[in-house]
């Protein structure tokens, strides 16, 4: 099966891609950015809305993830708006200088400066939209926030969290490791179980 | 199986009851009322945020039924807008006098005076929402709209809509020859065939 992965992000998809080649499954990058305005109030909502745009542009199956970090000491925040954490009112504005995972990580780190609390989870959810059908799961992956990055693995928070059961960060973690544990691993497995289970119906 | 079905309608509920309990699922009314705003940019995304609505807010399975018509004549309207129709700017409002039903097919019938292309079809997108995961289905149903309402059955648009095949407009059609043939009822056996494959994924 050939599935286009709706995102603009390399690493996100490169690793949906491992992901999902271990399933049997060929993710494509799409040819062409498509620019998706993530209007949703959930995770659900918004992998439903970029799915829908890739789907209705290219006129073949997708798969869209939407994920982020809940962090317990911060209302559940950067949720939804982890990508462009630094940019929200929430915590104060900060400068994009450098990347925005760089610029969003220091962001989260001065507001759990001195925080004992530092749970927090990621969640995925995963989203397949077909030609008159489809499927989506969710995962969560719990852990803590360090107080410094650690490894240059992976991307987004990953030098900053620190599942649970673990003494490395995600960006420590080789890809195996990180994919057999972390939400978007999960979440996909369940969704490539799906689709399996589906099939023609899809 | 025992799932809420997401909307205020009654008589929507009605119908995807029946339909559903053929596939011998249970679905059951909401005990309160919830009041979604349909933010979505299409019938996907429409599901897709009422069911999520719905879950978040009473935590069990969810089923949630966007639908509408789309009039070629109209460019697809009034597509998502269909049950709110009568208040678009689009063709001019009209005031609401009497049920939303009565006053959308009036309008409607207006703006294809002495139309000649009369096709349109009905699109429904059904939408279960489980707790880390759920599926969704699509269908139509292709027909032309009649120049004056007939039948006192069904509800919404159907008694200016003729099926193609029939020369009866929905409305007048007995519900299980409706079911077999409607947009809602080829989606919702689509779905229940998601469901039953799925199973435990659920």
């Amino acid at each position: 099966m050939r599935i286009i992965v709706a995102t603009t992000n390399k690493k996100k998809f490169k690793e949906m891609q491992r992901i999902l080649e271990r399933e049997g499954i060929k993710a494509v990058f799409p040819e062409e950015r498509i620019e998706v305005e993530e209007r949703g109030n959930s995770f659900l909502e918004n992998a439903c809305i970029k799915a829908e745009a890739y789907y209705e542009y290219f006129n073949t199956p997708v798969i869209a993830d939407d994920s982020g970090l809940v962090v317990d000491a911060l209302d559940g925040y950067p949720g939804i708006y982890s990508s462009r954490f630094y940019s929200l009112e929430f915590g104060g504005k900060e400068k994009l200088i450098g990347s925005p995972d760089v610029v969003n990580v220091k962001k989260l780190l001065k507001l759990l400066k001195g925080q004992k609390n530092r749970k927090a989870r990621f969640v995925a959810v995963v989203f397949f939209r077909g030609k008159e059908a489809g499927v989506f799961a969710s995962a969560e992956c719990e852990g803590i926030i360090l107080e410094e990055p650690r490894g240059d693995k992976g991307f987004g928070y990953d030098p900053v969290f620190q599942p649970l059961g673990f003494d490395k960060s995600m960006a420590e973690l080789e890809p195996w490791e990180k994919d057999s544990i972390s939400h978007r691993g999960k979440a996909l497995k369940k969704l490539s179980l799906l689709l399996k289970s589906c099939g023609k119906l899809l």
